[in-house]
């Protein structure tokens, strides 16, 4: 038996189950030559899949109404006339929401599983790791020395974006949204300072307490209010690295910040937006920093596990409220 | 007798006649060796003056309270103890307002009145057009065929980076505040299109109308609404040239527009801000590039002469009541 989650209508403001159906097929799935047949192990879920099912313009094209939902997913080969693969291979890619499917095999690479742990491929060694160092050295250019501020510190890109600016000699402070998330920012990731912005009443002051130097590099996932608050403590040359705005993803309406125009200015400072895309060229040689400092134990990750297929939906939910700590991956 | 005009109060919100203060001295002013007495000729008045009368954190330090303003001026050399200068030259700097003044020479260049009219060096062969020339190209990267947006088009800057934007192969369209401008820039400037954003009702239809391909470059002068409607018509990869924001730089609270984050995110857009003296190296090409474009009459520009010392503070004010076409002089 095959399951399969499709999109059913989009989400308006924050996702719901009722966006989603669940469906299933007792059909054998057969391959042709060049086909492989898979079986789903992990599944990522991710902010970004939310924009995906707008159908507002943004740089890949939504889900379709009634189609199965992709994102990163870290699958078994169960038969393969391709010859690249072969049976027992485990593989990351694009793939759907389904128990099995079966692929081409292209945009698959194999994974090893005695290397690092299956679901590690879906983080630090995935996507995950790939935006946190592309997007903090391509864009944030950091230098030894200079003030580092993440938001959304404990989830999956913010931990590894801090702990890289540890190895790089930064300052670093971490925002997220709880006590316990501040105190692992600073016990497990080795963050300075961490602030916790549901208790904080002045984050323009916090900041700035954490920051007596003023920021250099922002590293930037949730936009808002929080973002409101670095940016009036910028340095001159200030980099602020947009990698995402969850803050805002599930507004209906056009959200309002602070006005970034004048403090732009005023710090000849720079804000760029990005998706980890942008920066393929650099992947294999990241991927190896990564693994390289894994294997020191210089980077460590956190990572939120949910077991079963059914509760794929749920869990994506569950990232808006910020249930997470670190990746969020369902396990099939 | 000289002249000189002090800051008296800090401007709150728009500046008025009431935060400067005129005094007269009779004393006769003399020089010692290394120095020039130097008569004012032209003084340039601009937008950017309004930052360093507040106190705020920026980029230069403020203006000291019950000292003169200073900013771009013309002057001439009436008599010189510096071989560098001879009496009767024309010289360009930083100076005070003040009808006469002692210099030691240092951050002035001289200028050839045969060469171009003297108030042009505060203008397109200065400050202005270097900023048009500098952020365009060193941020704006632009490629021919790709649609150019400036706000603040009929302005000083605007209008200069309106023109090389259609001498380097763009679509260019510009944004001012009356019917009169947006006839000049198209008839005089050779742009494309024009918006009046004063009769406008909604400024990302009429963007998304006179720029049917998107927004690859932007050149904000303005901030505030105008840039929200730019905002939503960019394109994947654009860039946005932060020049200036001088619809907010009047608000005595910090004011807000539509969240950048999500639009630079979605498309890999880069917002930089800048001063024109970051780069400061690529002054000597630059000069030369628009020098030669206005002896091959691909440039030309506006400005608005007001004559006498006194007026100089009215002048400035009326900036930011977009009173001048192109650049705002005082003619001594």
């Amino acid at each position: 038996m095959t399951k399969t989650i499709l999109l059913k209508n989009r989400p308006q403001g924050k996702p719901s189950i009722s966006n989603f159906e669940f469906t299933k097929d007792d059909s054998e799935l057969s391959i042709k030559d060049g086909e492989l047949l898979l079986e789903t192990t992990y599944v990522s879920v991710d902010p970004y899949l939310r924009g995906r099912m707008s159908d507002a313009k943004s740089y890949v094209p939504p889900f379709k109404l009634n189609e199965p939902v992709h994102s990163g997913v870290i699958a078994k080969v169960i038969s393969s006339k391709n010859e690249k693969f072969t049976e027992g291979d485990y593989v990351s890619g694009m793939l759907n929401w389904q128990t099995k499917q079966v692929s081409n095999g292209e945009g698959l690479n194999k994974v090893d599983p005695s290397k690092a742990p299956l679901s590690a491929y879906l983080g630090i060694l995935g996507m995950t790791g790939l935006t946190a160092y592309c997007g903090l050295t391509e864009i944030g250019k950091p230098k030894k020395g200079e003030t580092l501020v993440v938001s959304g510190a404990a989830g999956a890109v913010g931990s590894v974006v801090g702990q890289i600016g540890k190895i790089l000699g930064l300052r670093v402070i971490g925002i997220a949204g709880s006590d316990e998330k501040v105190e692992l920012l600073k016990s497990k990731f080795g963050f300075d300072e961490g602030i916790n912005y549901n208790t904080t009443e002045n984050m323009q002051e916090a900041i700035a307490k954490a920051a007596p130097n003023g920021v250099d590099v922002y590293f930037d996932n949730v936009g808002g209010p929080i973002s409101d608050g670095v940016l009036v403590n910028i340095n001159q040359l200030a980099r602020i690295i947009i990698c995402g705005a969850i803050s805002v993803y599930n507004s209906t309406e056009a959200p309002k910040s602070l006005s970034v125009q004048p403090f732009l200015v005023k710090n000849s400072a720079l804000m760029q937006g990005f998706i980890v895309s942008n920066y393929a060229a650099k992947f294999p040689e990241a991927i190896k920093q990564l693994a390289t400092w894994l294997a020191e134990d210089k980077l460590t990750y956190s990572e939120t596990v949910v077991e079963g297929f059914d509760n794929i939906p749920q869990a994506f939910i569950d990232l808006f409220d910020g249930k997470n700590k670190g990746k969020m991956v369902v396990k099939i």
